[in-house]
């Protein structure tokens, strides 16, 4: 029998794995749940088939659900042959499965036999409904209720006795679970995690801890997974020795770089690290506290993903799971900027991924979104926060948000930009040319009400009517990298507000990403080379073996945040944009065409003597060296791009082709 | 410690029940489920009351869910003082109980103390969401996820060896669990169910049977519940008997009615008792089969409940249960005229019981429903059936049911009408006028295409712009019921068509109900007594203990349906119409405002040589009784009615007050 894929209503599975980790939330010892709406699984769903089979044919069908199965070229559903098998009819007639999770959180179906499920099923919510999905499918998971982790145990690096405890140190930033071996006497223990050394330490302090009572066994794990460096272990039980059961998501490397600065290399390397420690279920924030997904570090992690594993699965995952299900209740995370993120995220998942079969699944979603959206903006076509329940973040930084904030229009018409260009994919143009419209209406709006053309700076905000003349990063980031302003007004503005040190400098890597991509697009890479030696090499100066949720170079105090003294995540996706930069500015890869079916390479040097890397694509990977007299490219896709010179010469680069250029 | 009410987010811990027994539905071993869109419960919500406390305040809370209780007044959440206590601090603020149903199908909380859970809290979605929704409540459940039910052990009246096993007879038609005592020899044994006895005995044919394997014990329980009077057990185990645990639903029985007809009150008991046995989680078809809400069974269980135990709660579960959730794929059951009654009953609702929370939170799903129907409507305002996938029922009679069916347009006129009902009671002007106009437009369109006025009749459908000219009741009855013509018109539909014996008769005490209705409104109360001793009391002469799915006086099988030979449901929520007739037409109770606040009480004899009964109300009950020379009137609630004579005189009948009229 040949083996199939399972399948599931698209979308329902990415978000219960996404609910599992984000209740998983505690803070010394009280469980902190999510503060937005959750959606739950449909419990009874439709699985269809159309075949057409010569002789009758056994097959065998897989599944936690309680199923069965109508042949509709014959009345009632199919005897089960027993085991799960049930033999189909010969002719040309339609399979329904109809699978109802009782005992089991998602209906999930496989069939294997010469009839297999593949993403050609289709699924529904009512039998006899005309309308249909194609069905969520993934090769990516063996069994969906088994965990999609790998494990392996990691002994401390060293341990050390402190005031009757046993510090244990494993060398770097983890994620797993404390195994305990060898207990020789029962008891209870107190485990006191810490990112940092000083944050297990301080047992009143530490941001998570679990107590156990250990009985006298071989073994014993806690059923609790913690992000750490350290753990302080208390108690009056003994034990042998401590290892960690570290938990792991089988993610490929697929993208590579190196250049001429060790640092750099280093910066690369731990950013990686940082990357997949919390590339899990979906893209989450951090490692220990959160743990959550979160529309706008999920965004960055889209792009990172996109110069490194380049994993489908979990794109789809994420993207589910900040949607949820309709109806739209709130902004996403309840973070207006992070609902425009979110359109953002999904056309670039159709320019590097674009995987058809989910983008025609969510583009319902993305529509009534869309309309959530439109519909809260006020009379002149600006959106504002209401009241308590839309929180406008944008950074980290002591900002004021209220009233009309000019950064999240100039997101706003991105997002727009972005349904159109998706609109466009589906056909639908006349959808696609009123998304265009809104989007240009609000710009022009935008730009008059906050641009100051002469200086080349936006205004923050309007409260009230009033133009509140304070300047900051944002708006001018947002309107560089989204292009919203001409060439010429895009260098203006990098100079005005970016290069201009008196502005309030940006405290979060998050930020700091929409800036040096700013300083990118404006083509001043030796300063990004600089920033990376300074920021991420300023962190990795302090011990980091990990990247930080905020990196204050002024700071004395590198660990606490929120009032907290060890608030801050020391493990924080976002620090991992030089991934990003370094594969798309650097390398300079960058699809131009839906799924990457074309695409443009322009290496730049910054100040490194040379660079190497590799991109992947879905259908293979692009090699790209340059150093001070030569570039190189490797084209091992399926499709055609083009190499781009620093003087404008385009040079085709067809599917297998290589490609070497002295210059 | 006061003890506090369970408290959900409305309509879930409903929808939850509900599904519970969608799924039990097997036919011969094979599980049938639903083939509409089951919704799922919110996994995550967030229960929010704002107290006063002159002092701190010990609370306890009662949660199968994980929860966490904050405070407002403090930072971070409150610590358990254990055993699931909390104290409260003094002040003026606002609690928030997240609850998460990690284990568990809804998350529900009860919280005793001086601060209780009750009517009075909110529910949310998002924590920080301005909009909330009044709690689910009911005093009605001791612990939501323990039965609702009640048991008792039930003995065969007769037990008969044939064929080697043995028949047990209940008696009377039954729903609960197969109970084996003192089983000696272990083994297997086989249990065939019978409404009928011919049904038990054909192992071959009956709808529903059970495989077990008995063990040496006691006793013994089949773990699935069954509608049956009749058992028919074989196997090789031994075992000395055989009992039924009996389950029902713990229902008073508040409304009352006897007269001079002894069949008619043998009618009236059996029909109670039917109408108990399908009244469950929600108002169920029937006991043997389905058991599934249908949006027109239930359309009829609302009224027969009206007067007989006035249970809200069941109500309120079905009108939830039937509706789901948002968005709206398809009509109620897949049925268009069942998403028209769910209208209609949800005024009527208001009507008999109008409890203003459930109303106002359910009123957001009924927009939706009914801008669902509006969308659907073709050029000329009417409504179709489209493809397979939406079902124009009516009644099991061989009509046509394509292209435009009068009848349908003429319950969808209803169902805007109850829609500008229920706006009105929202003081939604707006909304309610435009219900109306809608509905104002669609009959005159209806009338002027399909009705007949010199003739007095309804042409039944339209297929591709050409008139059907086939006459059938529904239209006719819908009409009359509904007020849709005026009084000297009603008169003459019913007297053209209801009348008229070539006209299809009517076979499904389903849509024999309305033909009833239309009798008594057009006053033909004699008439009604007849059916009732035909039709009703042909079944009971043929050995009914409970009311049928189907009944054709002419037919010589009384057990056959659907191509099966025991497919017919022979206790069937539908039969028990002669609850809601004796009740609302010959006692001549009903609500004139919203939630019984005024009523209007019109007795009236028909052939009986007298009439007693008595009508629930939200805050009471009526007494009423009428012979030949007197009527007499107890006002046992506390808003006041009317009682109306046949001459037109109106007598008040003050809260609490007695009236007795010599005529």
């Amino acid at each position: 029998m040949k083996k199939g894929k399972w399948i599931w209503y698209p979308g329902d599975l990415e978000i219960y794995l996404a609910n599992r980790i984000l209740f998983l939330r505690d803070y010394r010892g009280t469980i902190e749940p999510p503060f937005w709406k959750i959606d739950s699984p449909f419990c009874n769903v439709f699985f269809i088939k159309e075949v057409d089979l010569k002789n009758p044919e056994q097959i065998r069908v897989l599944s936690d659900a309680e199923i069965s199965i109508i042949a509709d070229c014959q009345k009632g559903v199919l005897a089960c042959d027993g085991d799960g098998k049930y033999t189909l009819p010969a002719g040309k007639y339609t399979i329904t499965i109809t699978a109802y999770a009782k005992n089991t959180p998602v209906p999930t179906v496989r069939v294997d036999g010469g009839v297999v499920s593949d993403e050609s099923w289709y699924v529904q919510l009512d039998r006899y409904r005309g309308e249909s999905k194609n069905v969520g499918c993934s090769d990516g998971f063996q069994s969906p209720y088994k965990t999609i982790f790998k494990y392996k145990d990691v002994q401390p690096v060293c341990q050390e006795r402190i005031n009757g405890g046993i510090l244990y140190d494993f060398g770097k930033e983890s994620f797993g679970y404390i195994v305990f071996h060898d207990i020789a006497v029962p008891g209870s223990a107190q485990v006191f995690y810490g990112e940092s050394r000083e944050e297990a330490l301080a047992t009143e302090d530490c941001e998570t801890y679990d107590k156990v009572v250990l009985k006298a066994r071989q073994k014993q794990k806690i059923d609790h997974s913690r992000g750490l460096r350290y753990a302080y272990v208390k108690g009056d039980a003994e034990w042998a020795s401590v290892s960690l059961s570290f938990e792991y998501l089988p993610l490929q490397k697929k993208g590579e770089f190196a250049c001429s600065s060790e640092l750099v290399n280093q910066i690369y390397s731990i950013a990686y690290y940082t990357f997949h420690l919390c590339s899990r279920e979906t893209f989450l924030d951090g490692l220990k506290r959160d743990r959550w997904y979160w529309g706008g570090d999920a965004y960055q992690s889209f792009l990172y993903n996109y110069y490194t594993f380049f994993d489908r699965d979990i794109c789809e995952r994420t993207l589910w799971a900040l949607r949820g299900k309709d109806p739209v209740t709130l902004h996403i995370n309840h973070i207006m900027d992070y609902t425009f993120y979110w359109f953002i995220s999904l056309s670039e998942y159709l320019l590097y991924i674009g995987n058809t079969n989910f983008l025609k699944n969510i583009w319902p979603r993305a529509i009534t979104l869309m309309d959530y959206c439109l519909s809260l903006r006020n009379k002149e076509g600006f959106l504002e926060g209401r009241r308590k329940e839309d929180w406008v973040f944008l950074d980290w930084a002591p900002i004021d948000n209220t009233g009309v904030v000019c950064a999240e229009q100039l997101l706003f018409v991105k997002a727009l930009r972005s349904m159109a260009e998706l609109a466009v994919q589906f056909s639908d143009f006349e959808r696609a040319d009123f998304y265009k419209k809104e989007a240009d209406t609000l710009l022009e709006k935008t730009l008059s009400v906050f641009y100051d053309a002469e200086k080349g700076v936006f205004w923050h905000n309007r409260v009230g009517g009033v133009i509140n003349r304070v300047v900051t990063r944002y708006a001018s980031v947002f309107a560089v990298n989204y292009k919203l302003l001409d060439e010429k007004e895009c260098l203006h503005t990098v100079k005005s507000v970016l290069e201009d040190k008196d502005i309030l400098p940006i405290v979060t890597p998050y930020a700091k990403f929409y800036e040096v991509v700013s300083l990118c697009e404006a083509g001043k890479l030796d300063e990004v080379c600089k920033i990376l030696d300074d920021y991420w090499g300023g962190m990795i100066r302090l011990g980091a073996t990990s990247f930080w949720e905020l990196y204050d170079p002024a700071a004395a105090d590198h660990l606490s945040m929120y009032d907290r003294p060890y608030g801050k995540s020391l493990c924080h996706a976002w620090g991992s944009s030089p991934l990003y930069i370094l594969g798309r500015y650097f390398l300079g890869v960058v699809p131009l065409k839906a799924g990457y079916s074309y695409f443009r390479v322009s290496p730049k040097l910054g100040s490194f003597a040379y660079i190497r890397g590799t991109v992947p694509t879905p259908t293979g990977t692009i090699f790209v060296y340059r150093d001070s007299s030569t570039i190189e490219v490797e084209n091992h896709t399926r499709t055609d791009g083009e190499l781009v010179l620093d003087d404008g010469r385009k040079i085709p680069l067809g599917a297998g082709k290589k490609v070497k250029i002295t210059l």
